[in-house]
């Protein structure tokens, strides 16, 4: 029974005077967070502030590469070769690490952002591109990915260590992947259900779909969100949870 | 008297579609390649092409950062404050880093570009930023400046080894600074004059300005450009005439 | 004794998923909106919401081009030649043209935005352009420029009418120009104050000075802004203020 | 029998101090102009240019909106809603009116770029999005599109004129399309072929597929390109062997 849990969250998504997310609250809250890297979100400052808020809570970070879109916060698909993607990844996390090395700290991961992370699931040849840039920027770094996809698939194969994913707030298809939002209850808004739904997953590395069925699956990490303060309020009971029920909260590049 | 010089060039500044610059043939010639980082000039491709050509011929490789302004090809004064400069060296430097580490090579220095190479020539605040953000991401990496300039103080100041550089076909002023190019005799259009000119300042480290003073200068490093048949050629002639000279052409990082 | 202002505001400065102002509330209190057109903040989606929501609410709208710099917002100089700024201006002037004309409404002016705005102000050669430009699209446009400006004296020039602007919430220095914001004592934070600041300005076309010196000064229309319930709430006492002293708060397209 | 044909190009393709395109050679060669609007390609100072030359050709103008991707010239499919490309479309179709106006010429026709056109061409949705947003700027706009396509349906569904394109320089599949640019014999480089080709498309309003098939279609004007001497050279060529044949070139403002 697995008893350890990476809790992941996207950050560094402000941008020039614009500002999202509760960063500051949630690096005191989670243990390792993705950081944009300017192509879809993020700007040479918000990265710099976003890595040395990190450092300073000793919270874990990674590169999380998108699409070169910032009007469309890299949610959208585009039509790009593997090799671009190839290109695209190493760019992005080669500038991430650019900040790390100047705050001295390790990358720990990367986490391809939105419809990349998407795409890369289920396309064989985004994923292995995708996991052949980050090996060749730094074998070490550690692939996360939807739970059991495609991507994770090409990262074990290139070498790499790998974390699956799960979302706290979302619920999933009988087919493992996740219900889409225009459906009802794609989406779980209660932090009660919320966290039955983390520890049964985290417990018994299985998901139980909206029809009942159940999947075995591996869960590394869970992605949360801490948008506003509703959702900082969620994220906390979630953890306070998962504490009472003795799993533990640390980093994937403590437990892989 | 010197006898090594170190022949640089502004790469990899094609975009997208756009081409420009004769690479592959410039790579050939000169001994340390300045490559574009997507900034001012460049992409992900073409820095991973660039990468890959240097790699291939034996050339030095360093960053070439600029203002983020492609419509102006970074040659636009921008009003920035030092910590901003700070940050968008290190994303540049960075991000070409990882094109570095994914080809195993070494990256030898960097020069800013454009307005950036000039207010920083002799804004010390701005100097300071660039060269702080160099030796953080990396302090063996060498800086680029012009002869003389603030921007090599800086370096200097930081622990940073610099590269004082001149330009072979750019005639001076008695203060220094280079004839701006609106002027008459602002550029020497004719490769045996501009041997002379180079010959002199590598041999005597020493230039001579318009008005027939002669300042003492060190010289490392001298600039020159390819962006079509003609200028090639110039850079060929040039290259030949300094090796009758006994002058020996090698990268920066093999001489400092 | 002038008994007529117009109230504008600067809105459409959200940017894909980037939300700032509150420009639904804005729209219903002031009298002409600039709305920002894409180079330094604003985008398609933007400007097309925002145009629909001045039309539904009868809200004047007017262009607010600015430098090509979102991440920047528009505030930082940019090193740009007068043509460069003339073609600029006429880029987004007809952008929002494209706007207008899609939902049947005239535009009424243009307002060039934060470092162009205040380069323009004492800048003749870029104030003339912009200037042409406006004229050179659509002569019947206002310009809107800072009080007594070189933008004003151009747009005058041009053939355009104009109009004078003043700020609610600034102090002035004795030469006629705003305090700047690191100065003590720069900005208005009482809603009473700045009331009894416009008023004088409004009603007697003059302006106090920080040093209690009074410049005469033609005031056509004040700068108010909407970012957040606080600022709203200035504005609607300011309205209030006005109104009880028989000012009457009509656009400029009506007044001049 | 048809006797009169349009010869439209892409061009002011230039983007900073990037240039491709011979377009002053071209725009005396042809007889509407489809200029890029900033978003895959040119810029303001482009267009202004652009625009300036073709009226000293007296050569007709049109808009030539795309995807918001200089990176990849709008070759590339991006997701998009029909609103936002409604949006997208009047935008810079309004960009380039605000030229028009100020050269004091009147715009012809909106023809869509790259990855846009082609997914217009089949996809319903978008090509009514991209007719109401011309039709919505300027109801006398004639929409360019694939001969026989969604778009060109939509057009005429909207109130628009409309002019059915054929590329010189391509070979079509029996169900109409184009032969994709990797299939053998996609391209016809022979001049004298293509202009065999052209011939029996304007004349007989028809097209030979490569199987040998006959398909009949609509010819209102032929799309040739002028990237450098040689294709300059083809454009030559063809027209001269349609003037041979009595076929008359001129814009589709004036024929239609």
């Amino acid at each position: 029974m697995t008893r350890k849990i990476d809790v992941n969250s996207d950050l560094g998504e402000s941008f020039g005077v614009y500002k999202i997310g509760e960063d500051d609250k949630m690096l005191k809250l989670i243990t390792s967070a993705n950081i944009a890297c300017g192509y879809h979100a993020g700007d040479h400052n918000v990265m710099a502030q976003t890595i040395r808020l990190a450092k300073q809570e000793g919270t874990a970070v990674g590169a999380h590469p998108g699409f070169p879109d910032i009007a469309g916060f890299g949610r959208r698909k585009m039509e790009m070769d593997p090799e671009e993607v190839y290109h695209l990844v190493i760019y992005q996390v080669g500038a991430l690490y650019g900040f790390c090395r100047a705050q001295d700290i390790q990358m720990q991961h990367v986490k391809p952002h939105g419809a990349l992370f998407n795409m890369a699931s289920s396309d064989e040849k985004l994923a292995e591109a995708i996991a052949k840039a980050i090996y060749d920027v730094d074998k070490h770094l550690i692939l996360y990915g939807l739970s059991g996809s495609k991507l994770i698939q090409a990262g074990e194969q290139q070498g790499l260590k790998t974390a699956n994913e799960v979302f706290a707030d979302r619920t999933y298809q009988p087919d493992g992947t996740l219900t889409p939002r225009h459906y009802p209850h794609a989406v779980i808004e209660n932090p009660e259900e919320a966290s039955e739904h983390v520890l049964q997953m985290v417990a018994n590395q299985e998901i139980t779909a909206v029809d009942g069925s159940v999947m075995k699956t591996k869960v590394d990490t869970i992605c949360v969100h801490g948008d506003n303060a509703k959702s900082l309020s969620f994220v906390k009971q979630l953890l306070s949870i998962l504490k009472e029920n003795n799993i533990t909260i640390q980093s994937a590049g403590e437990s892989l």
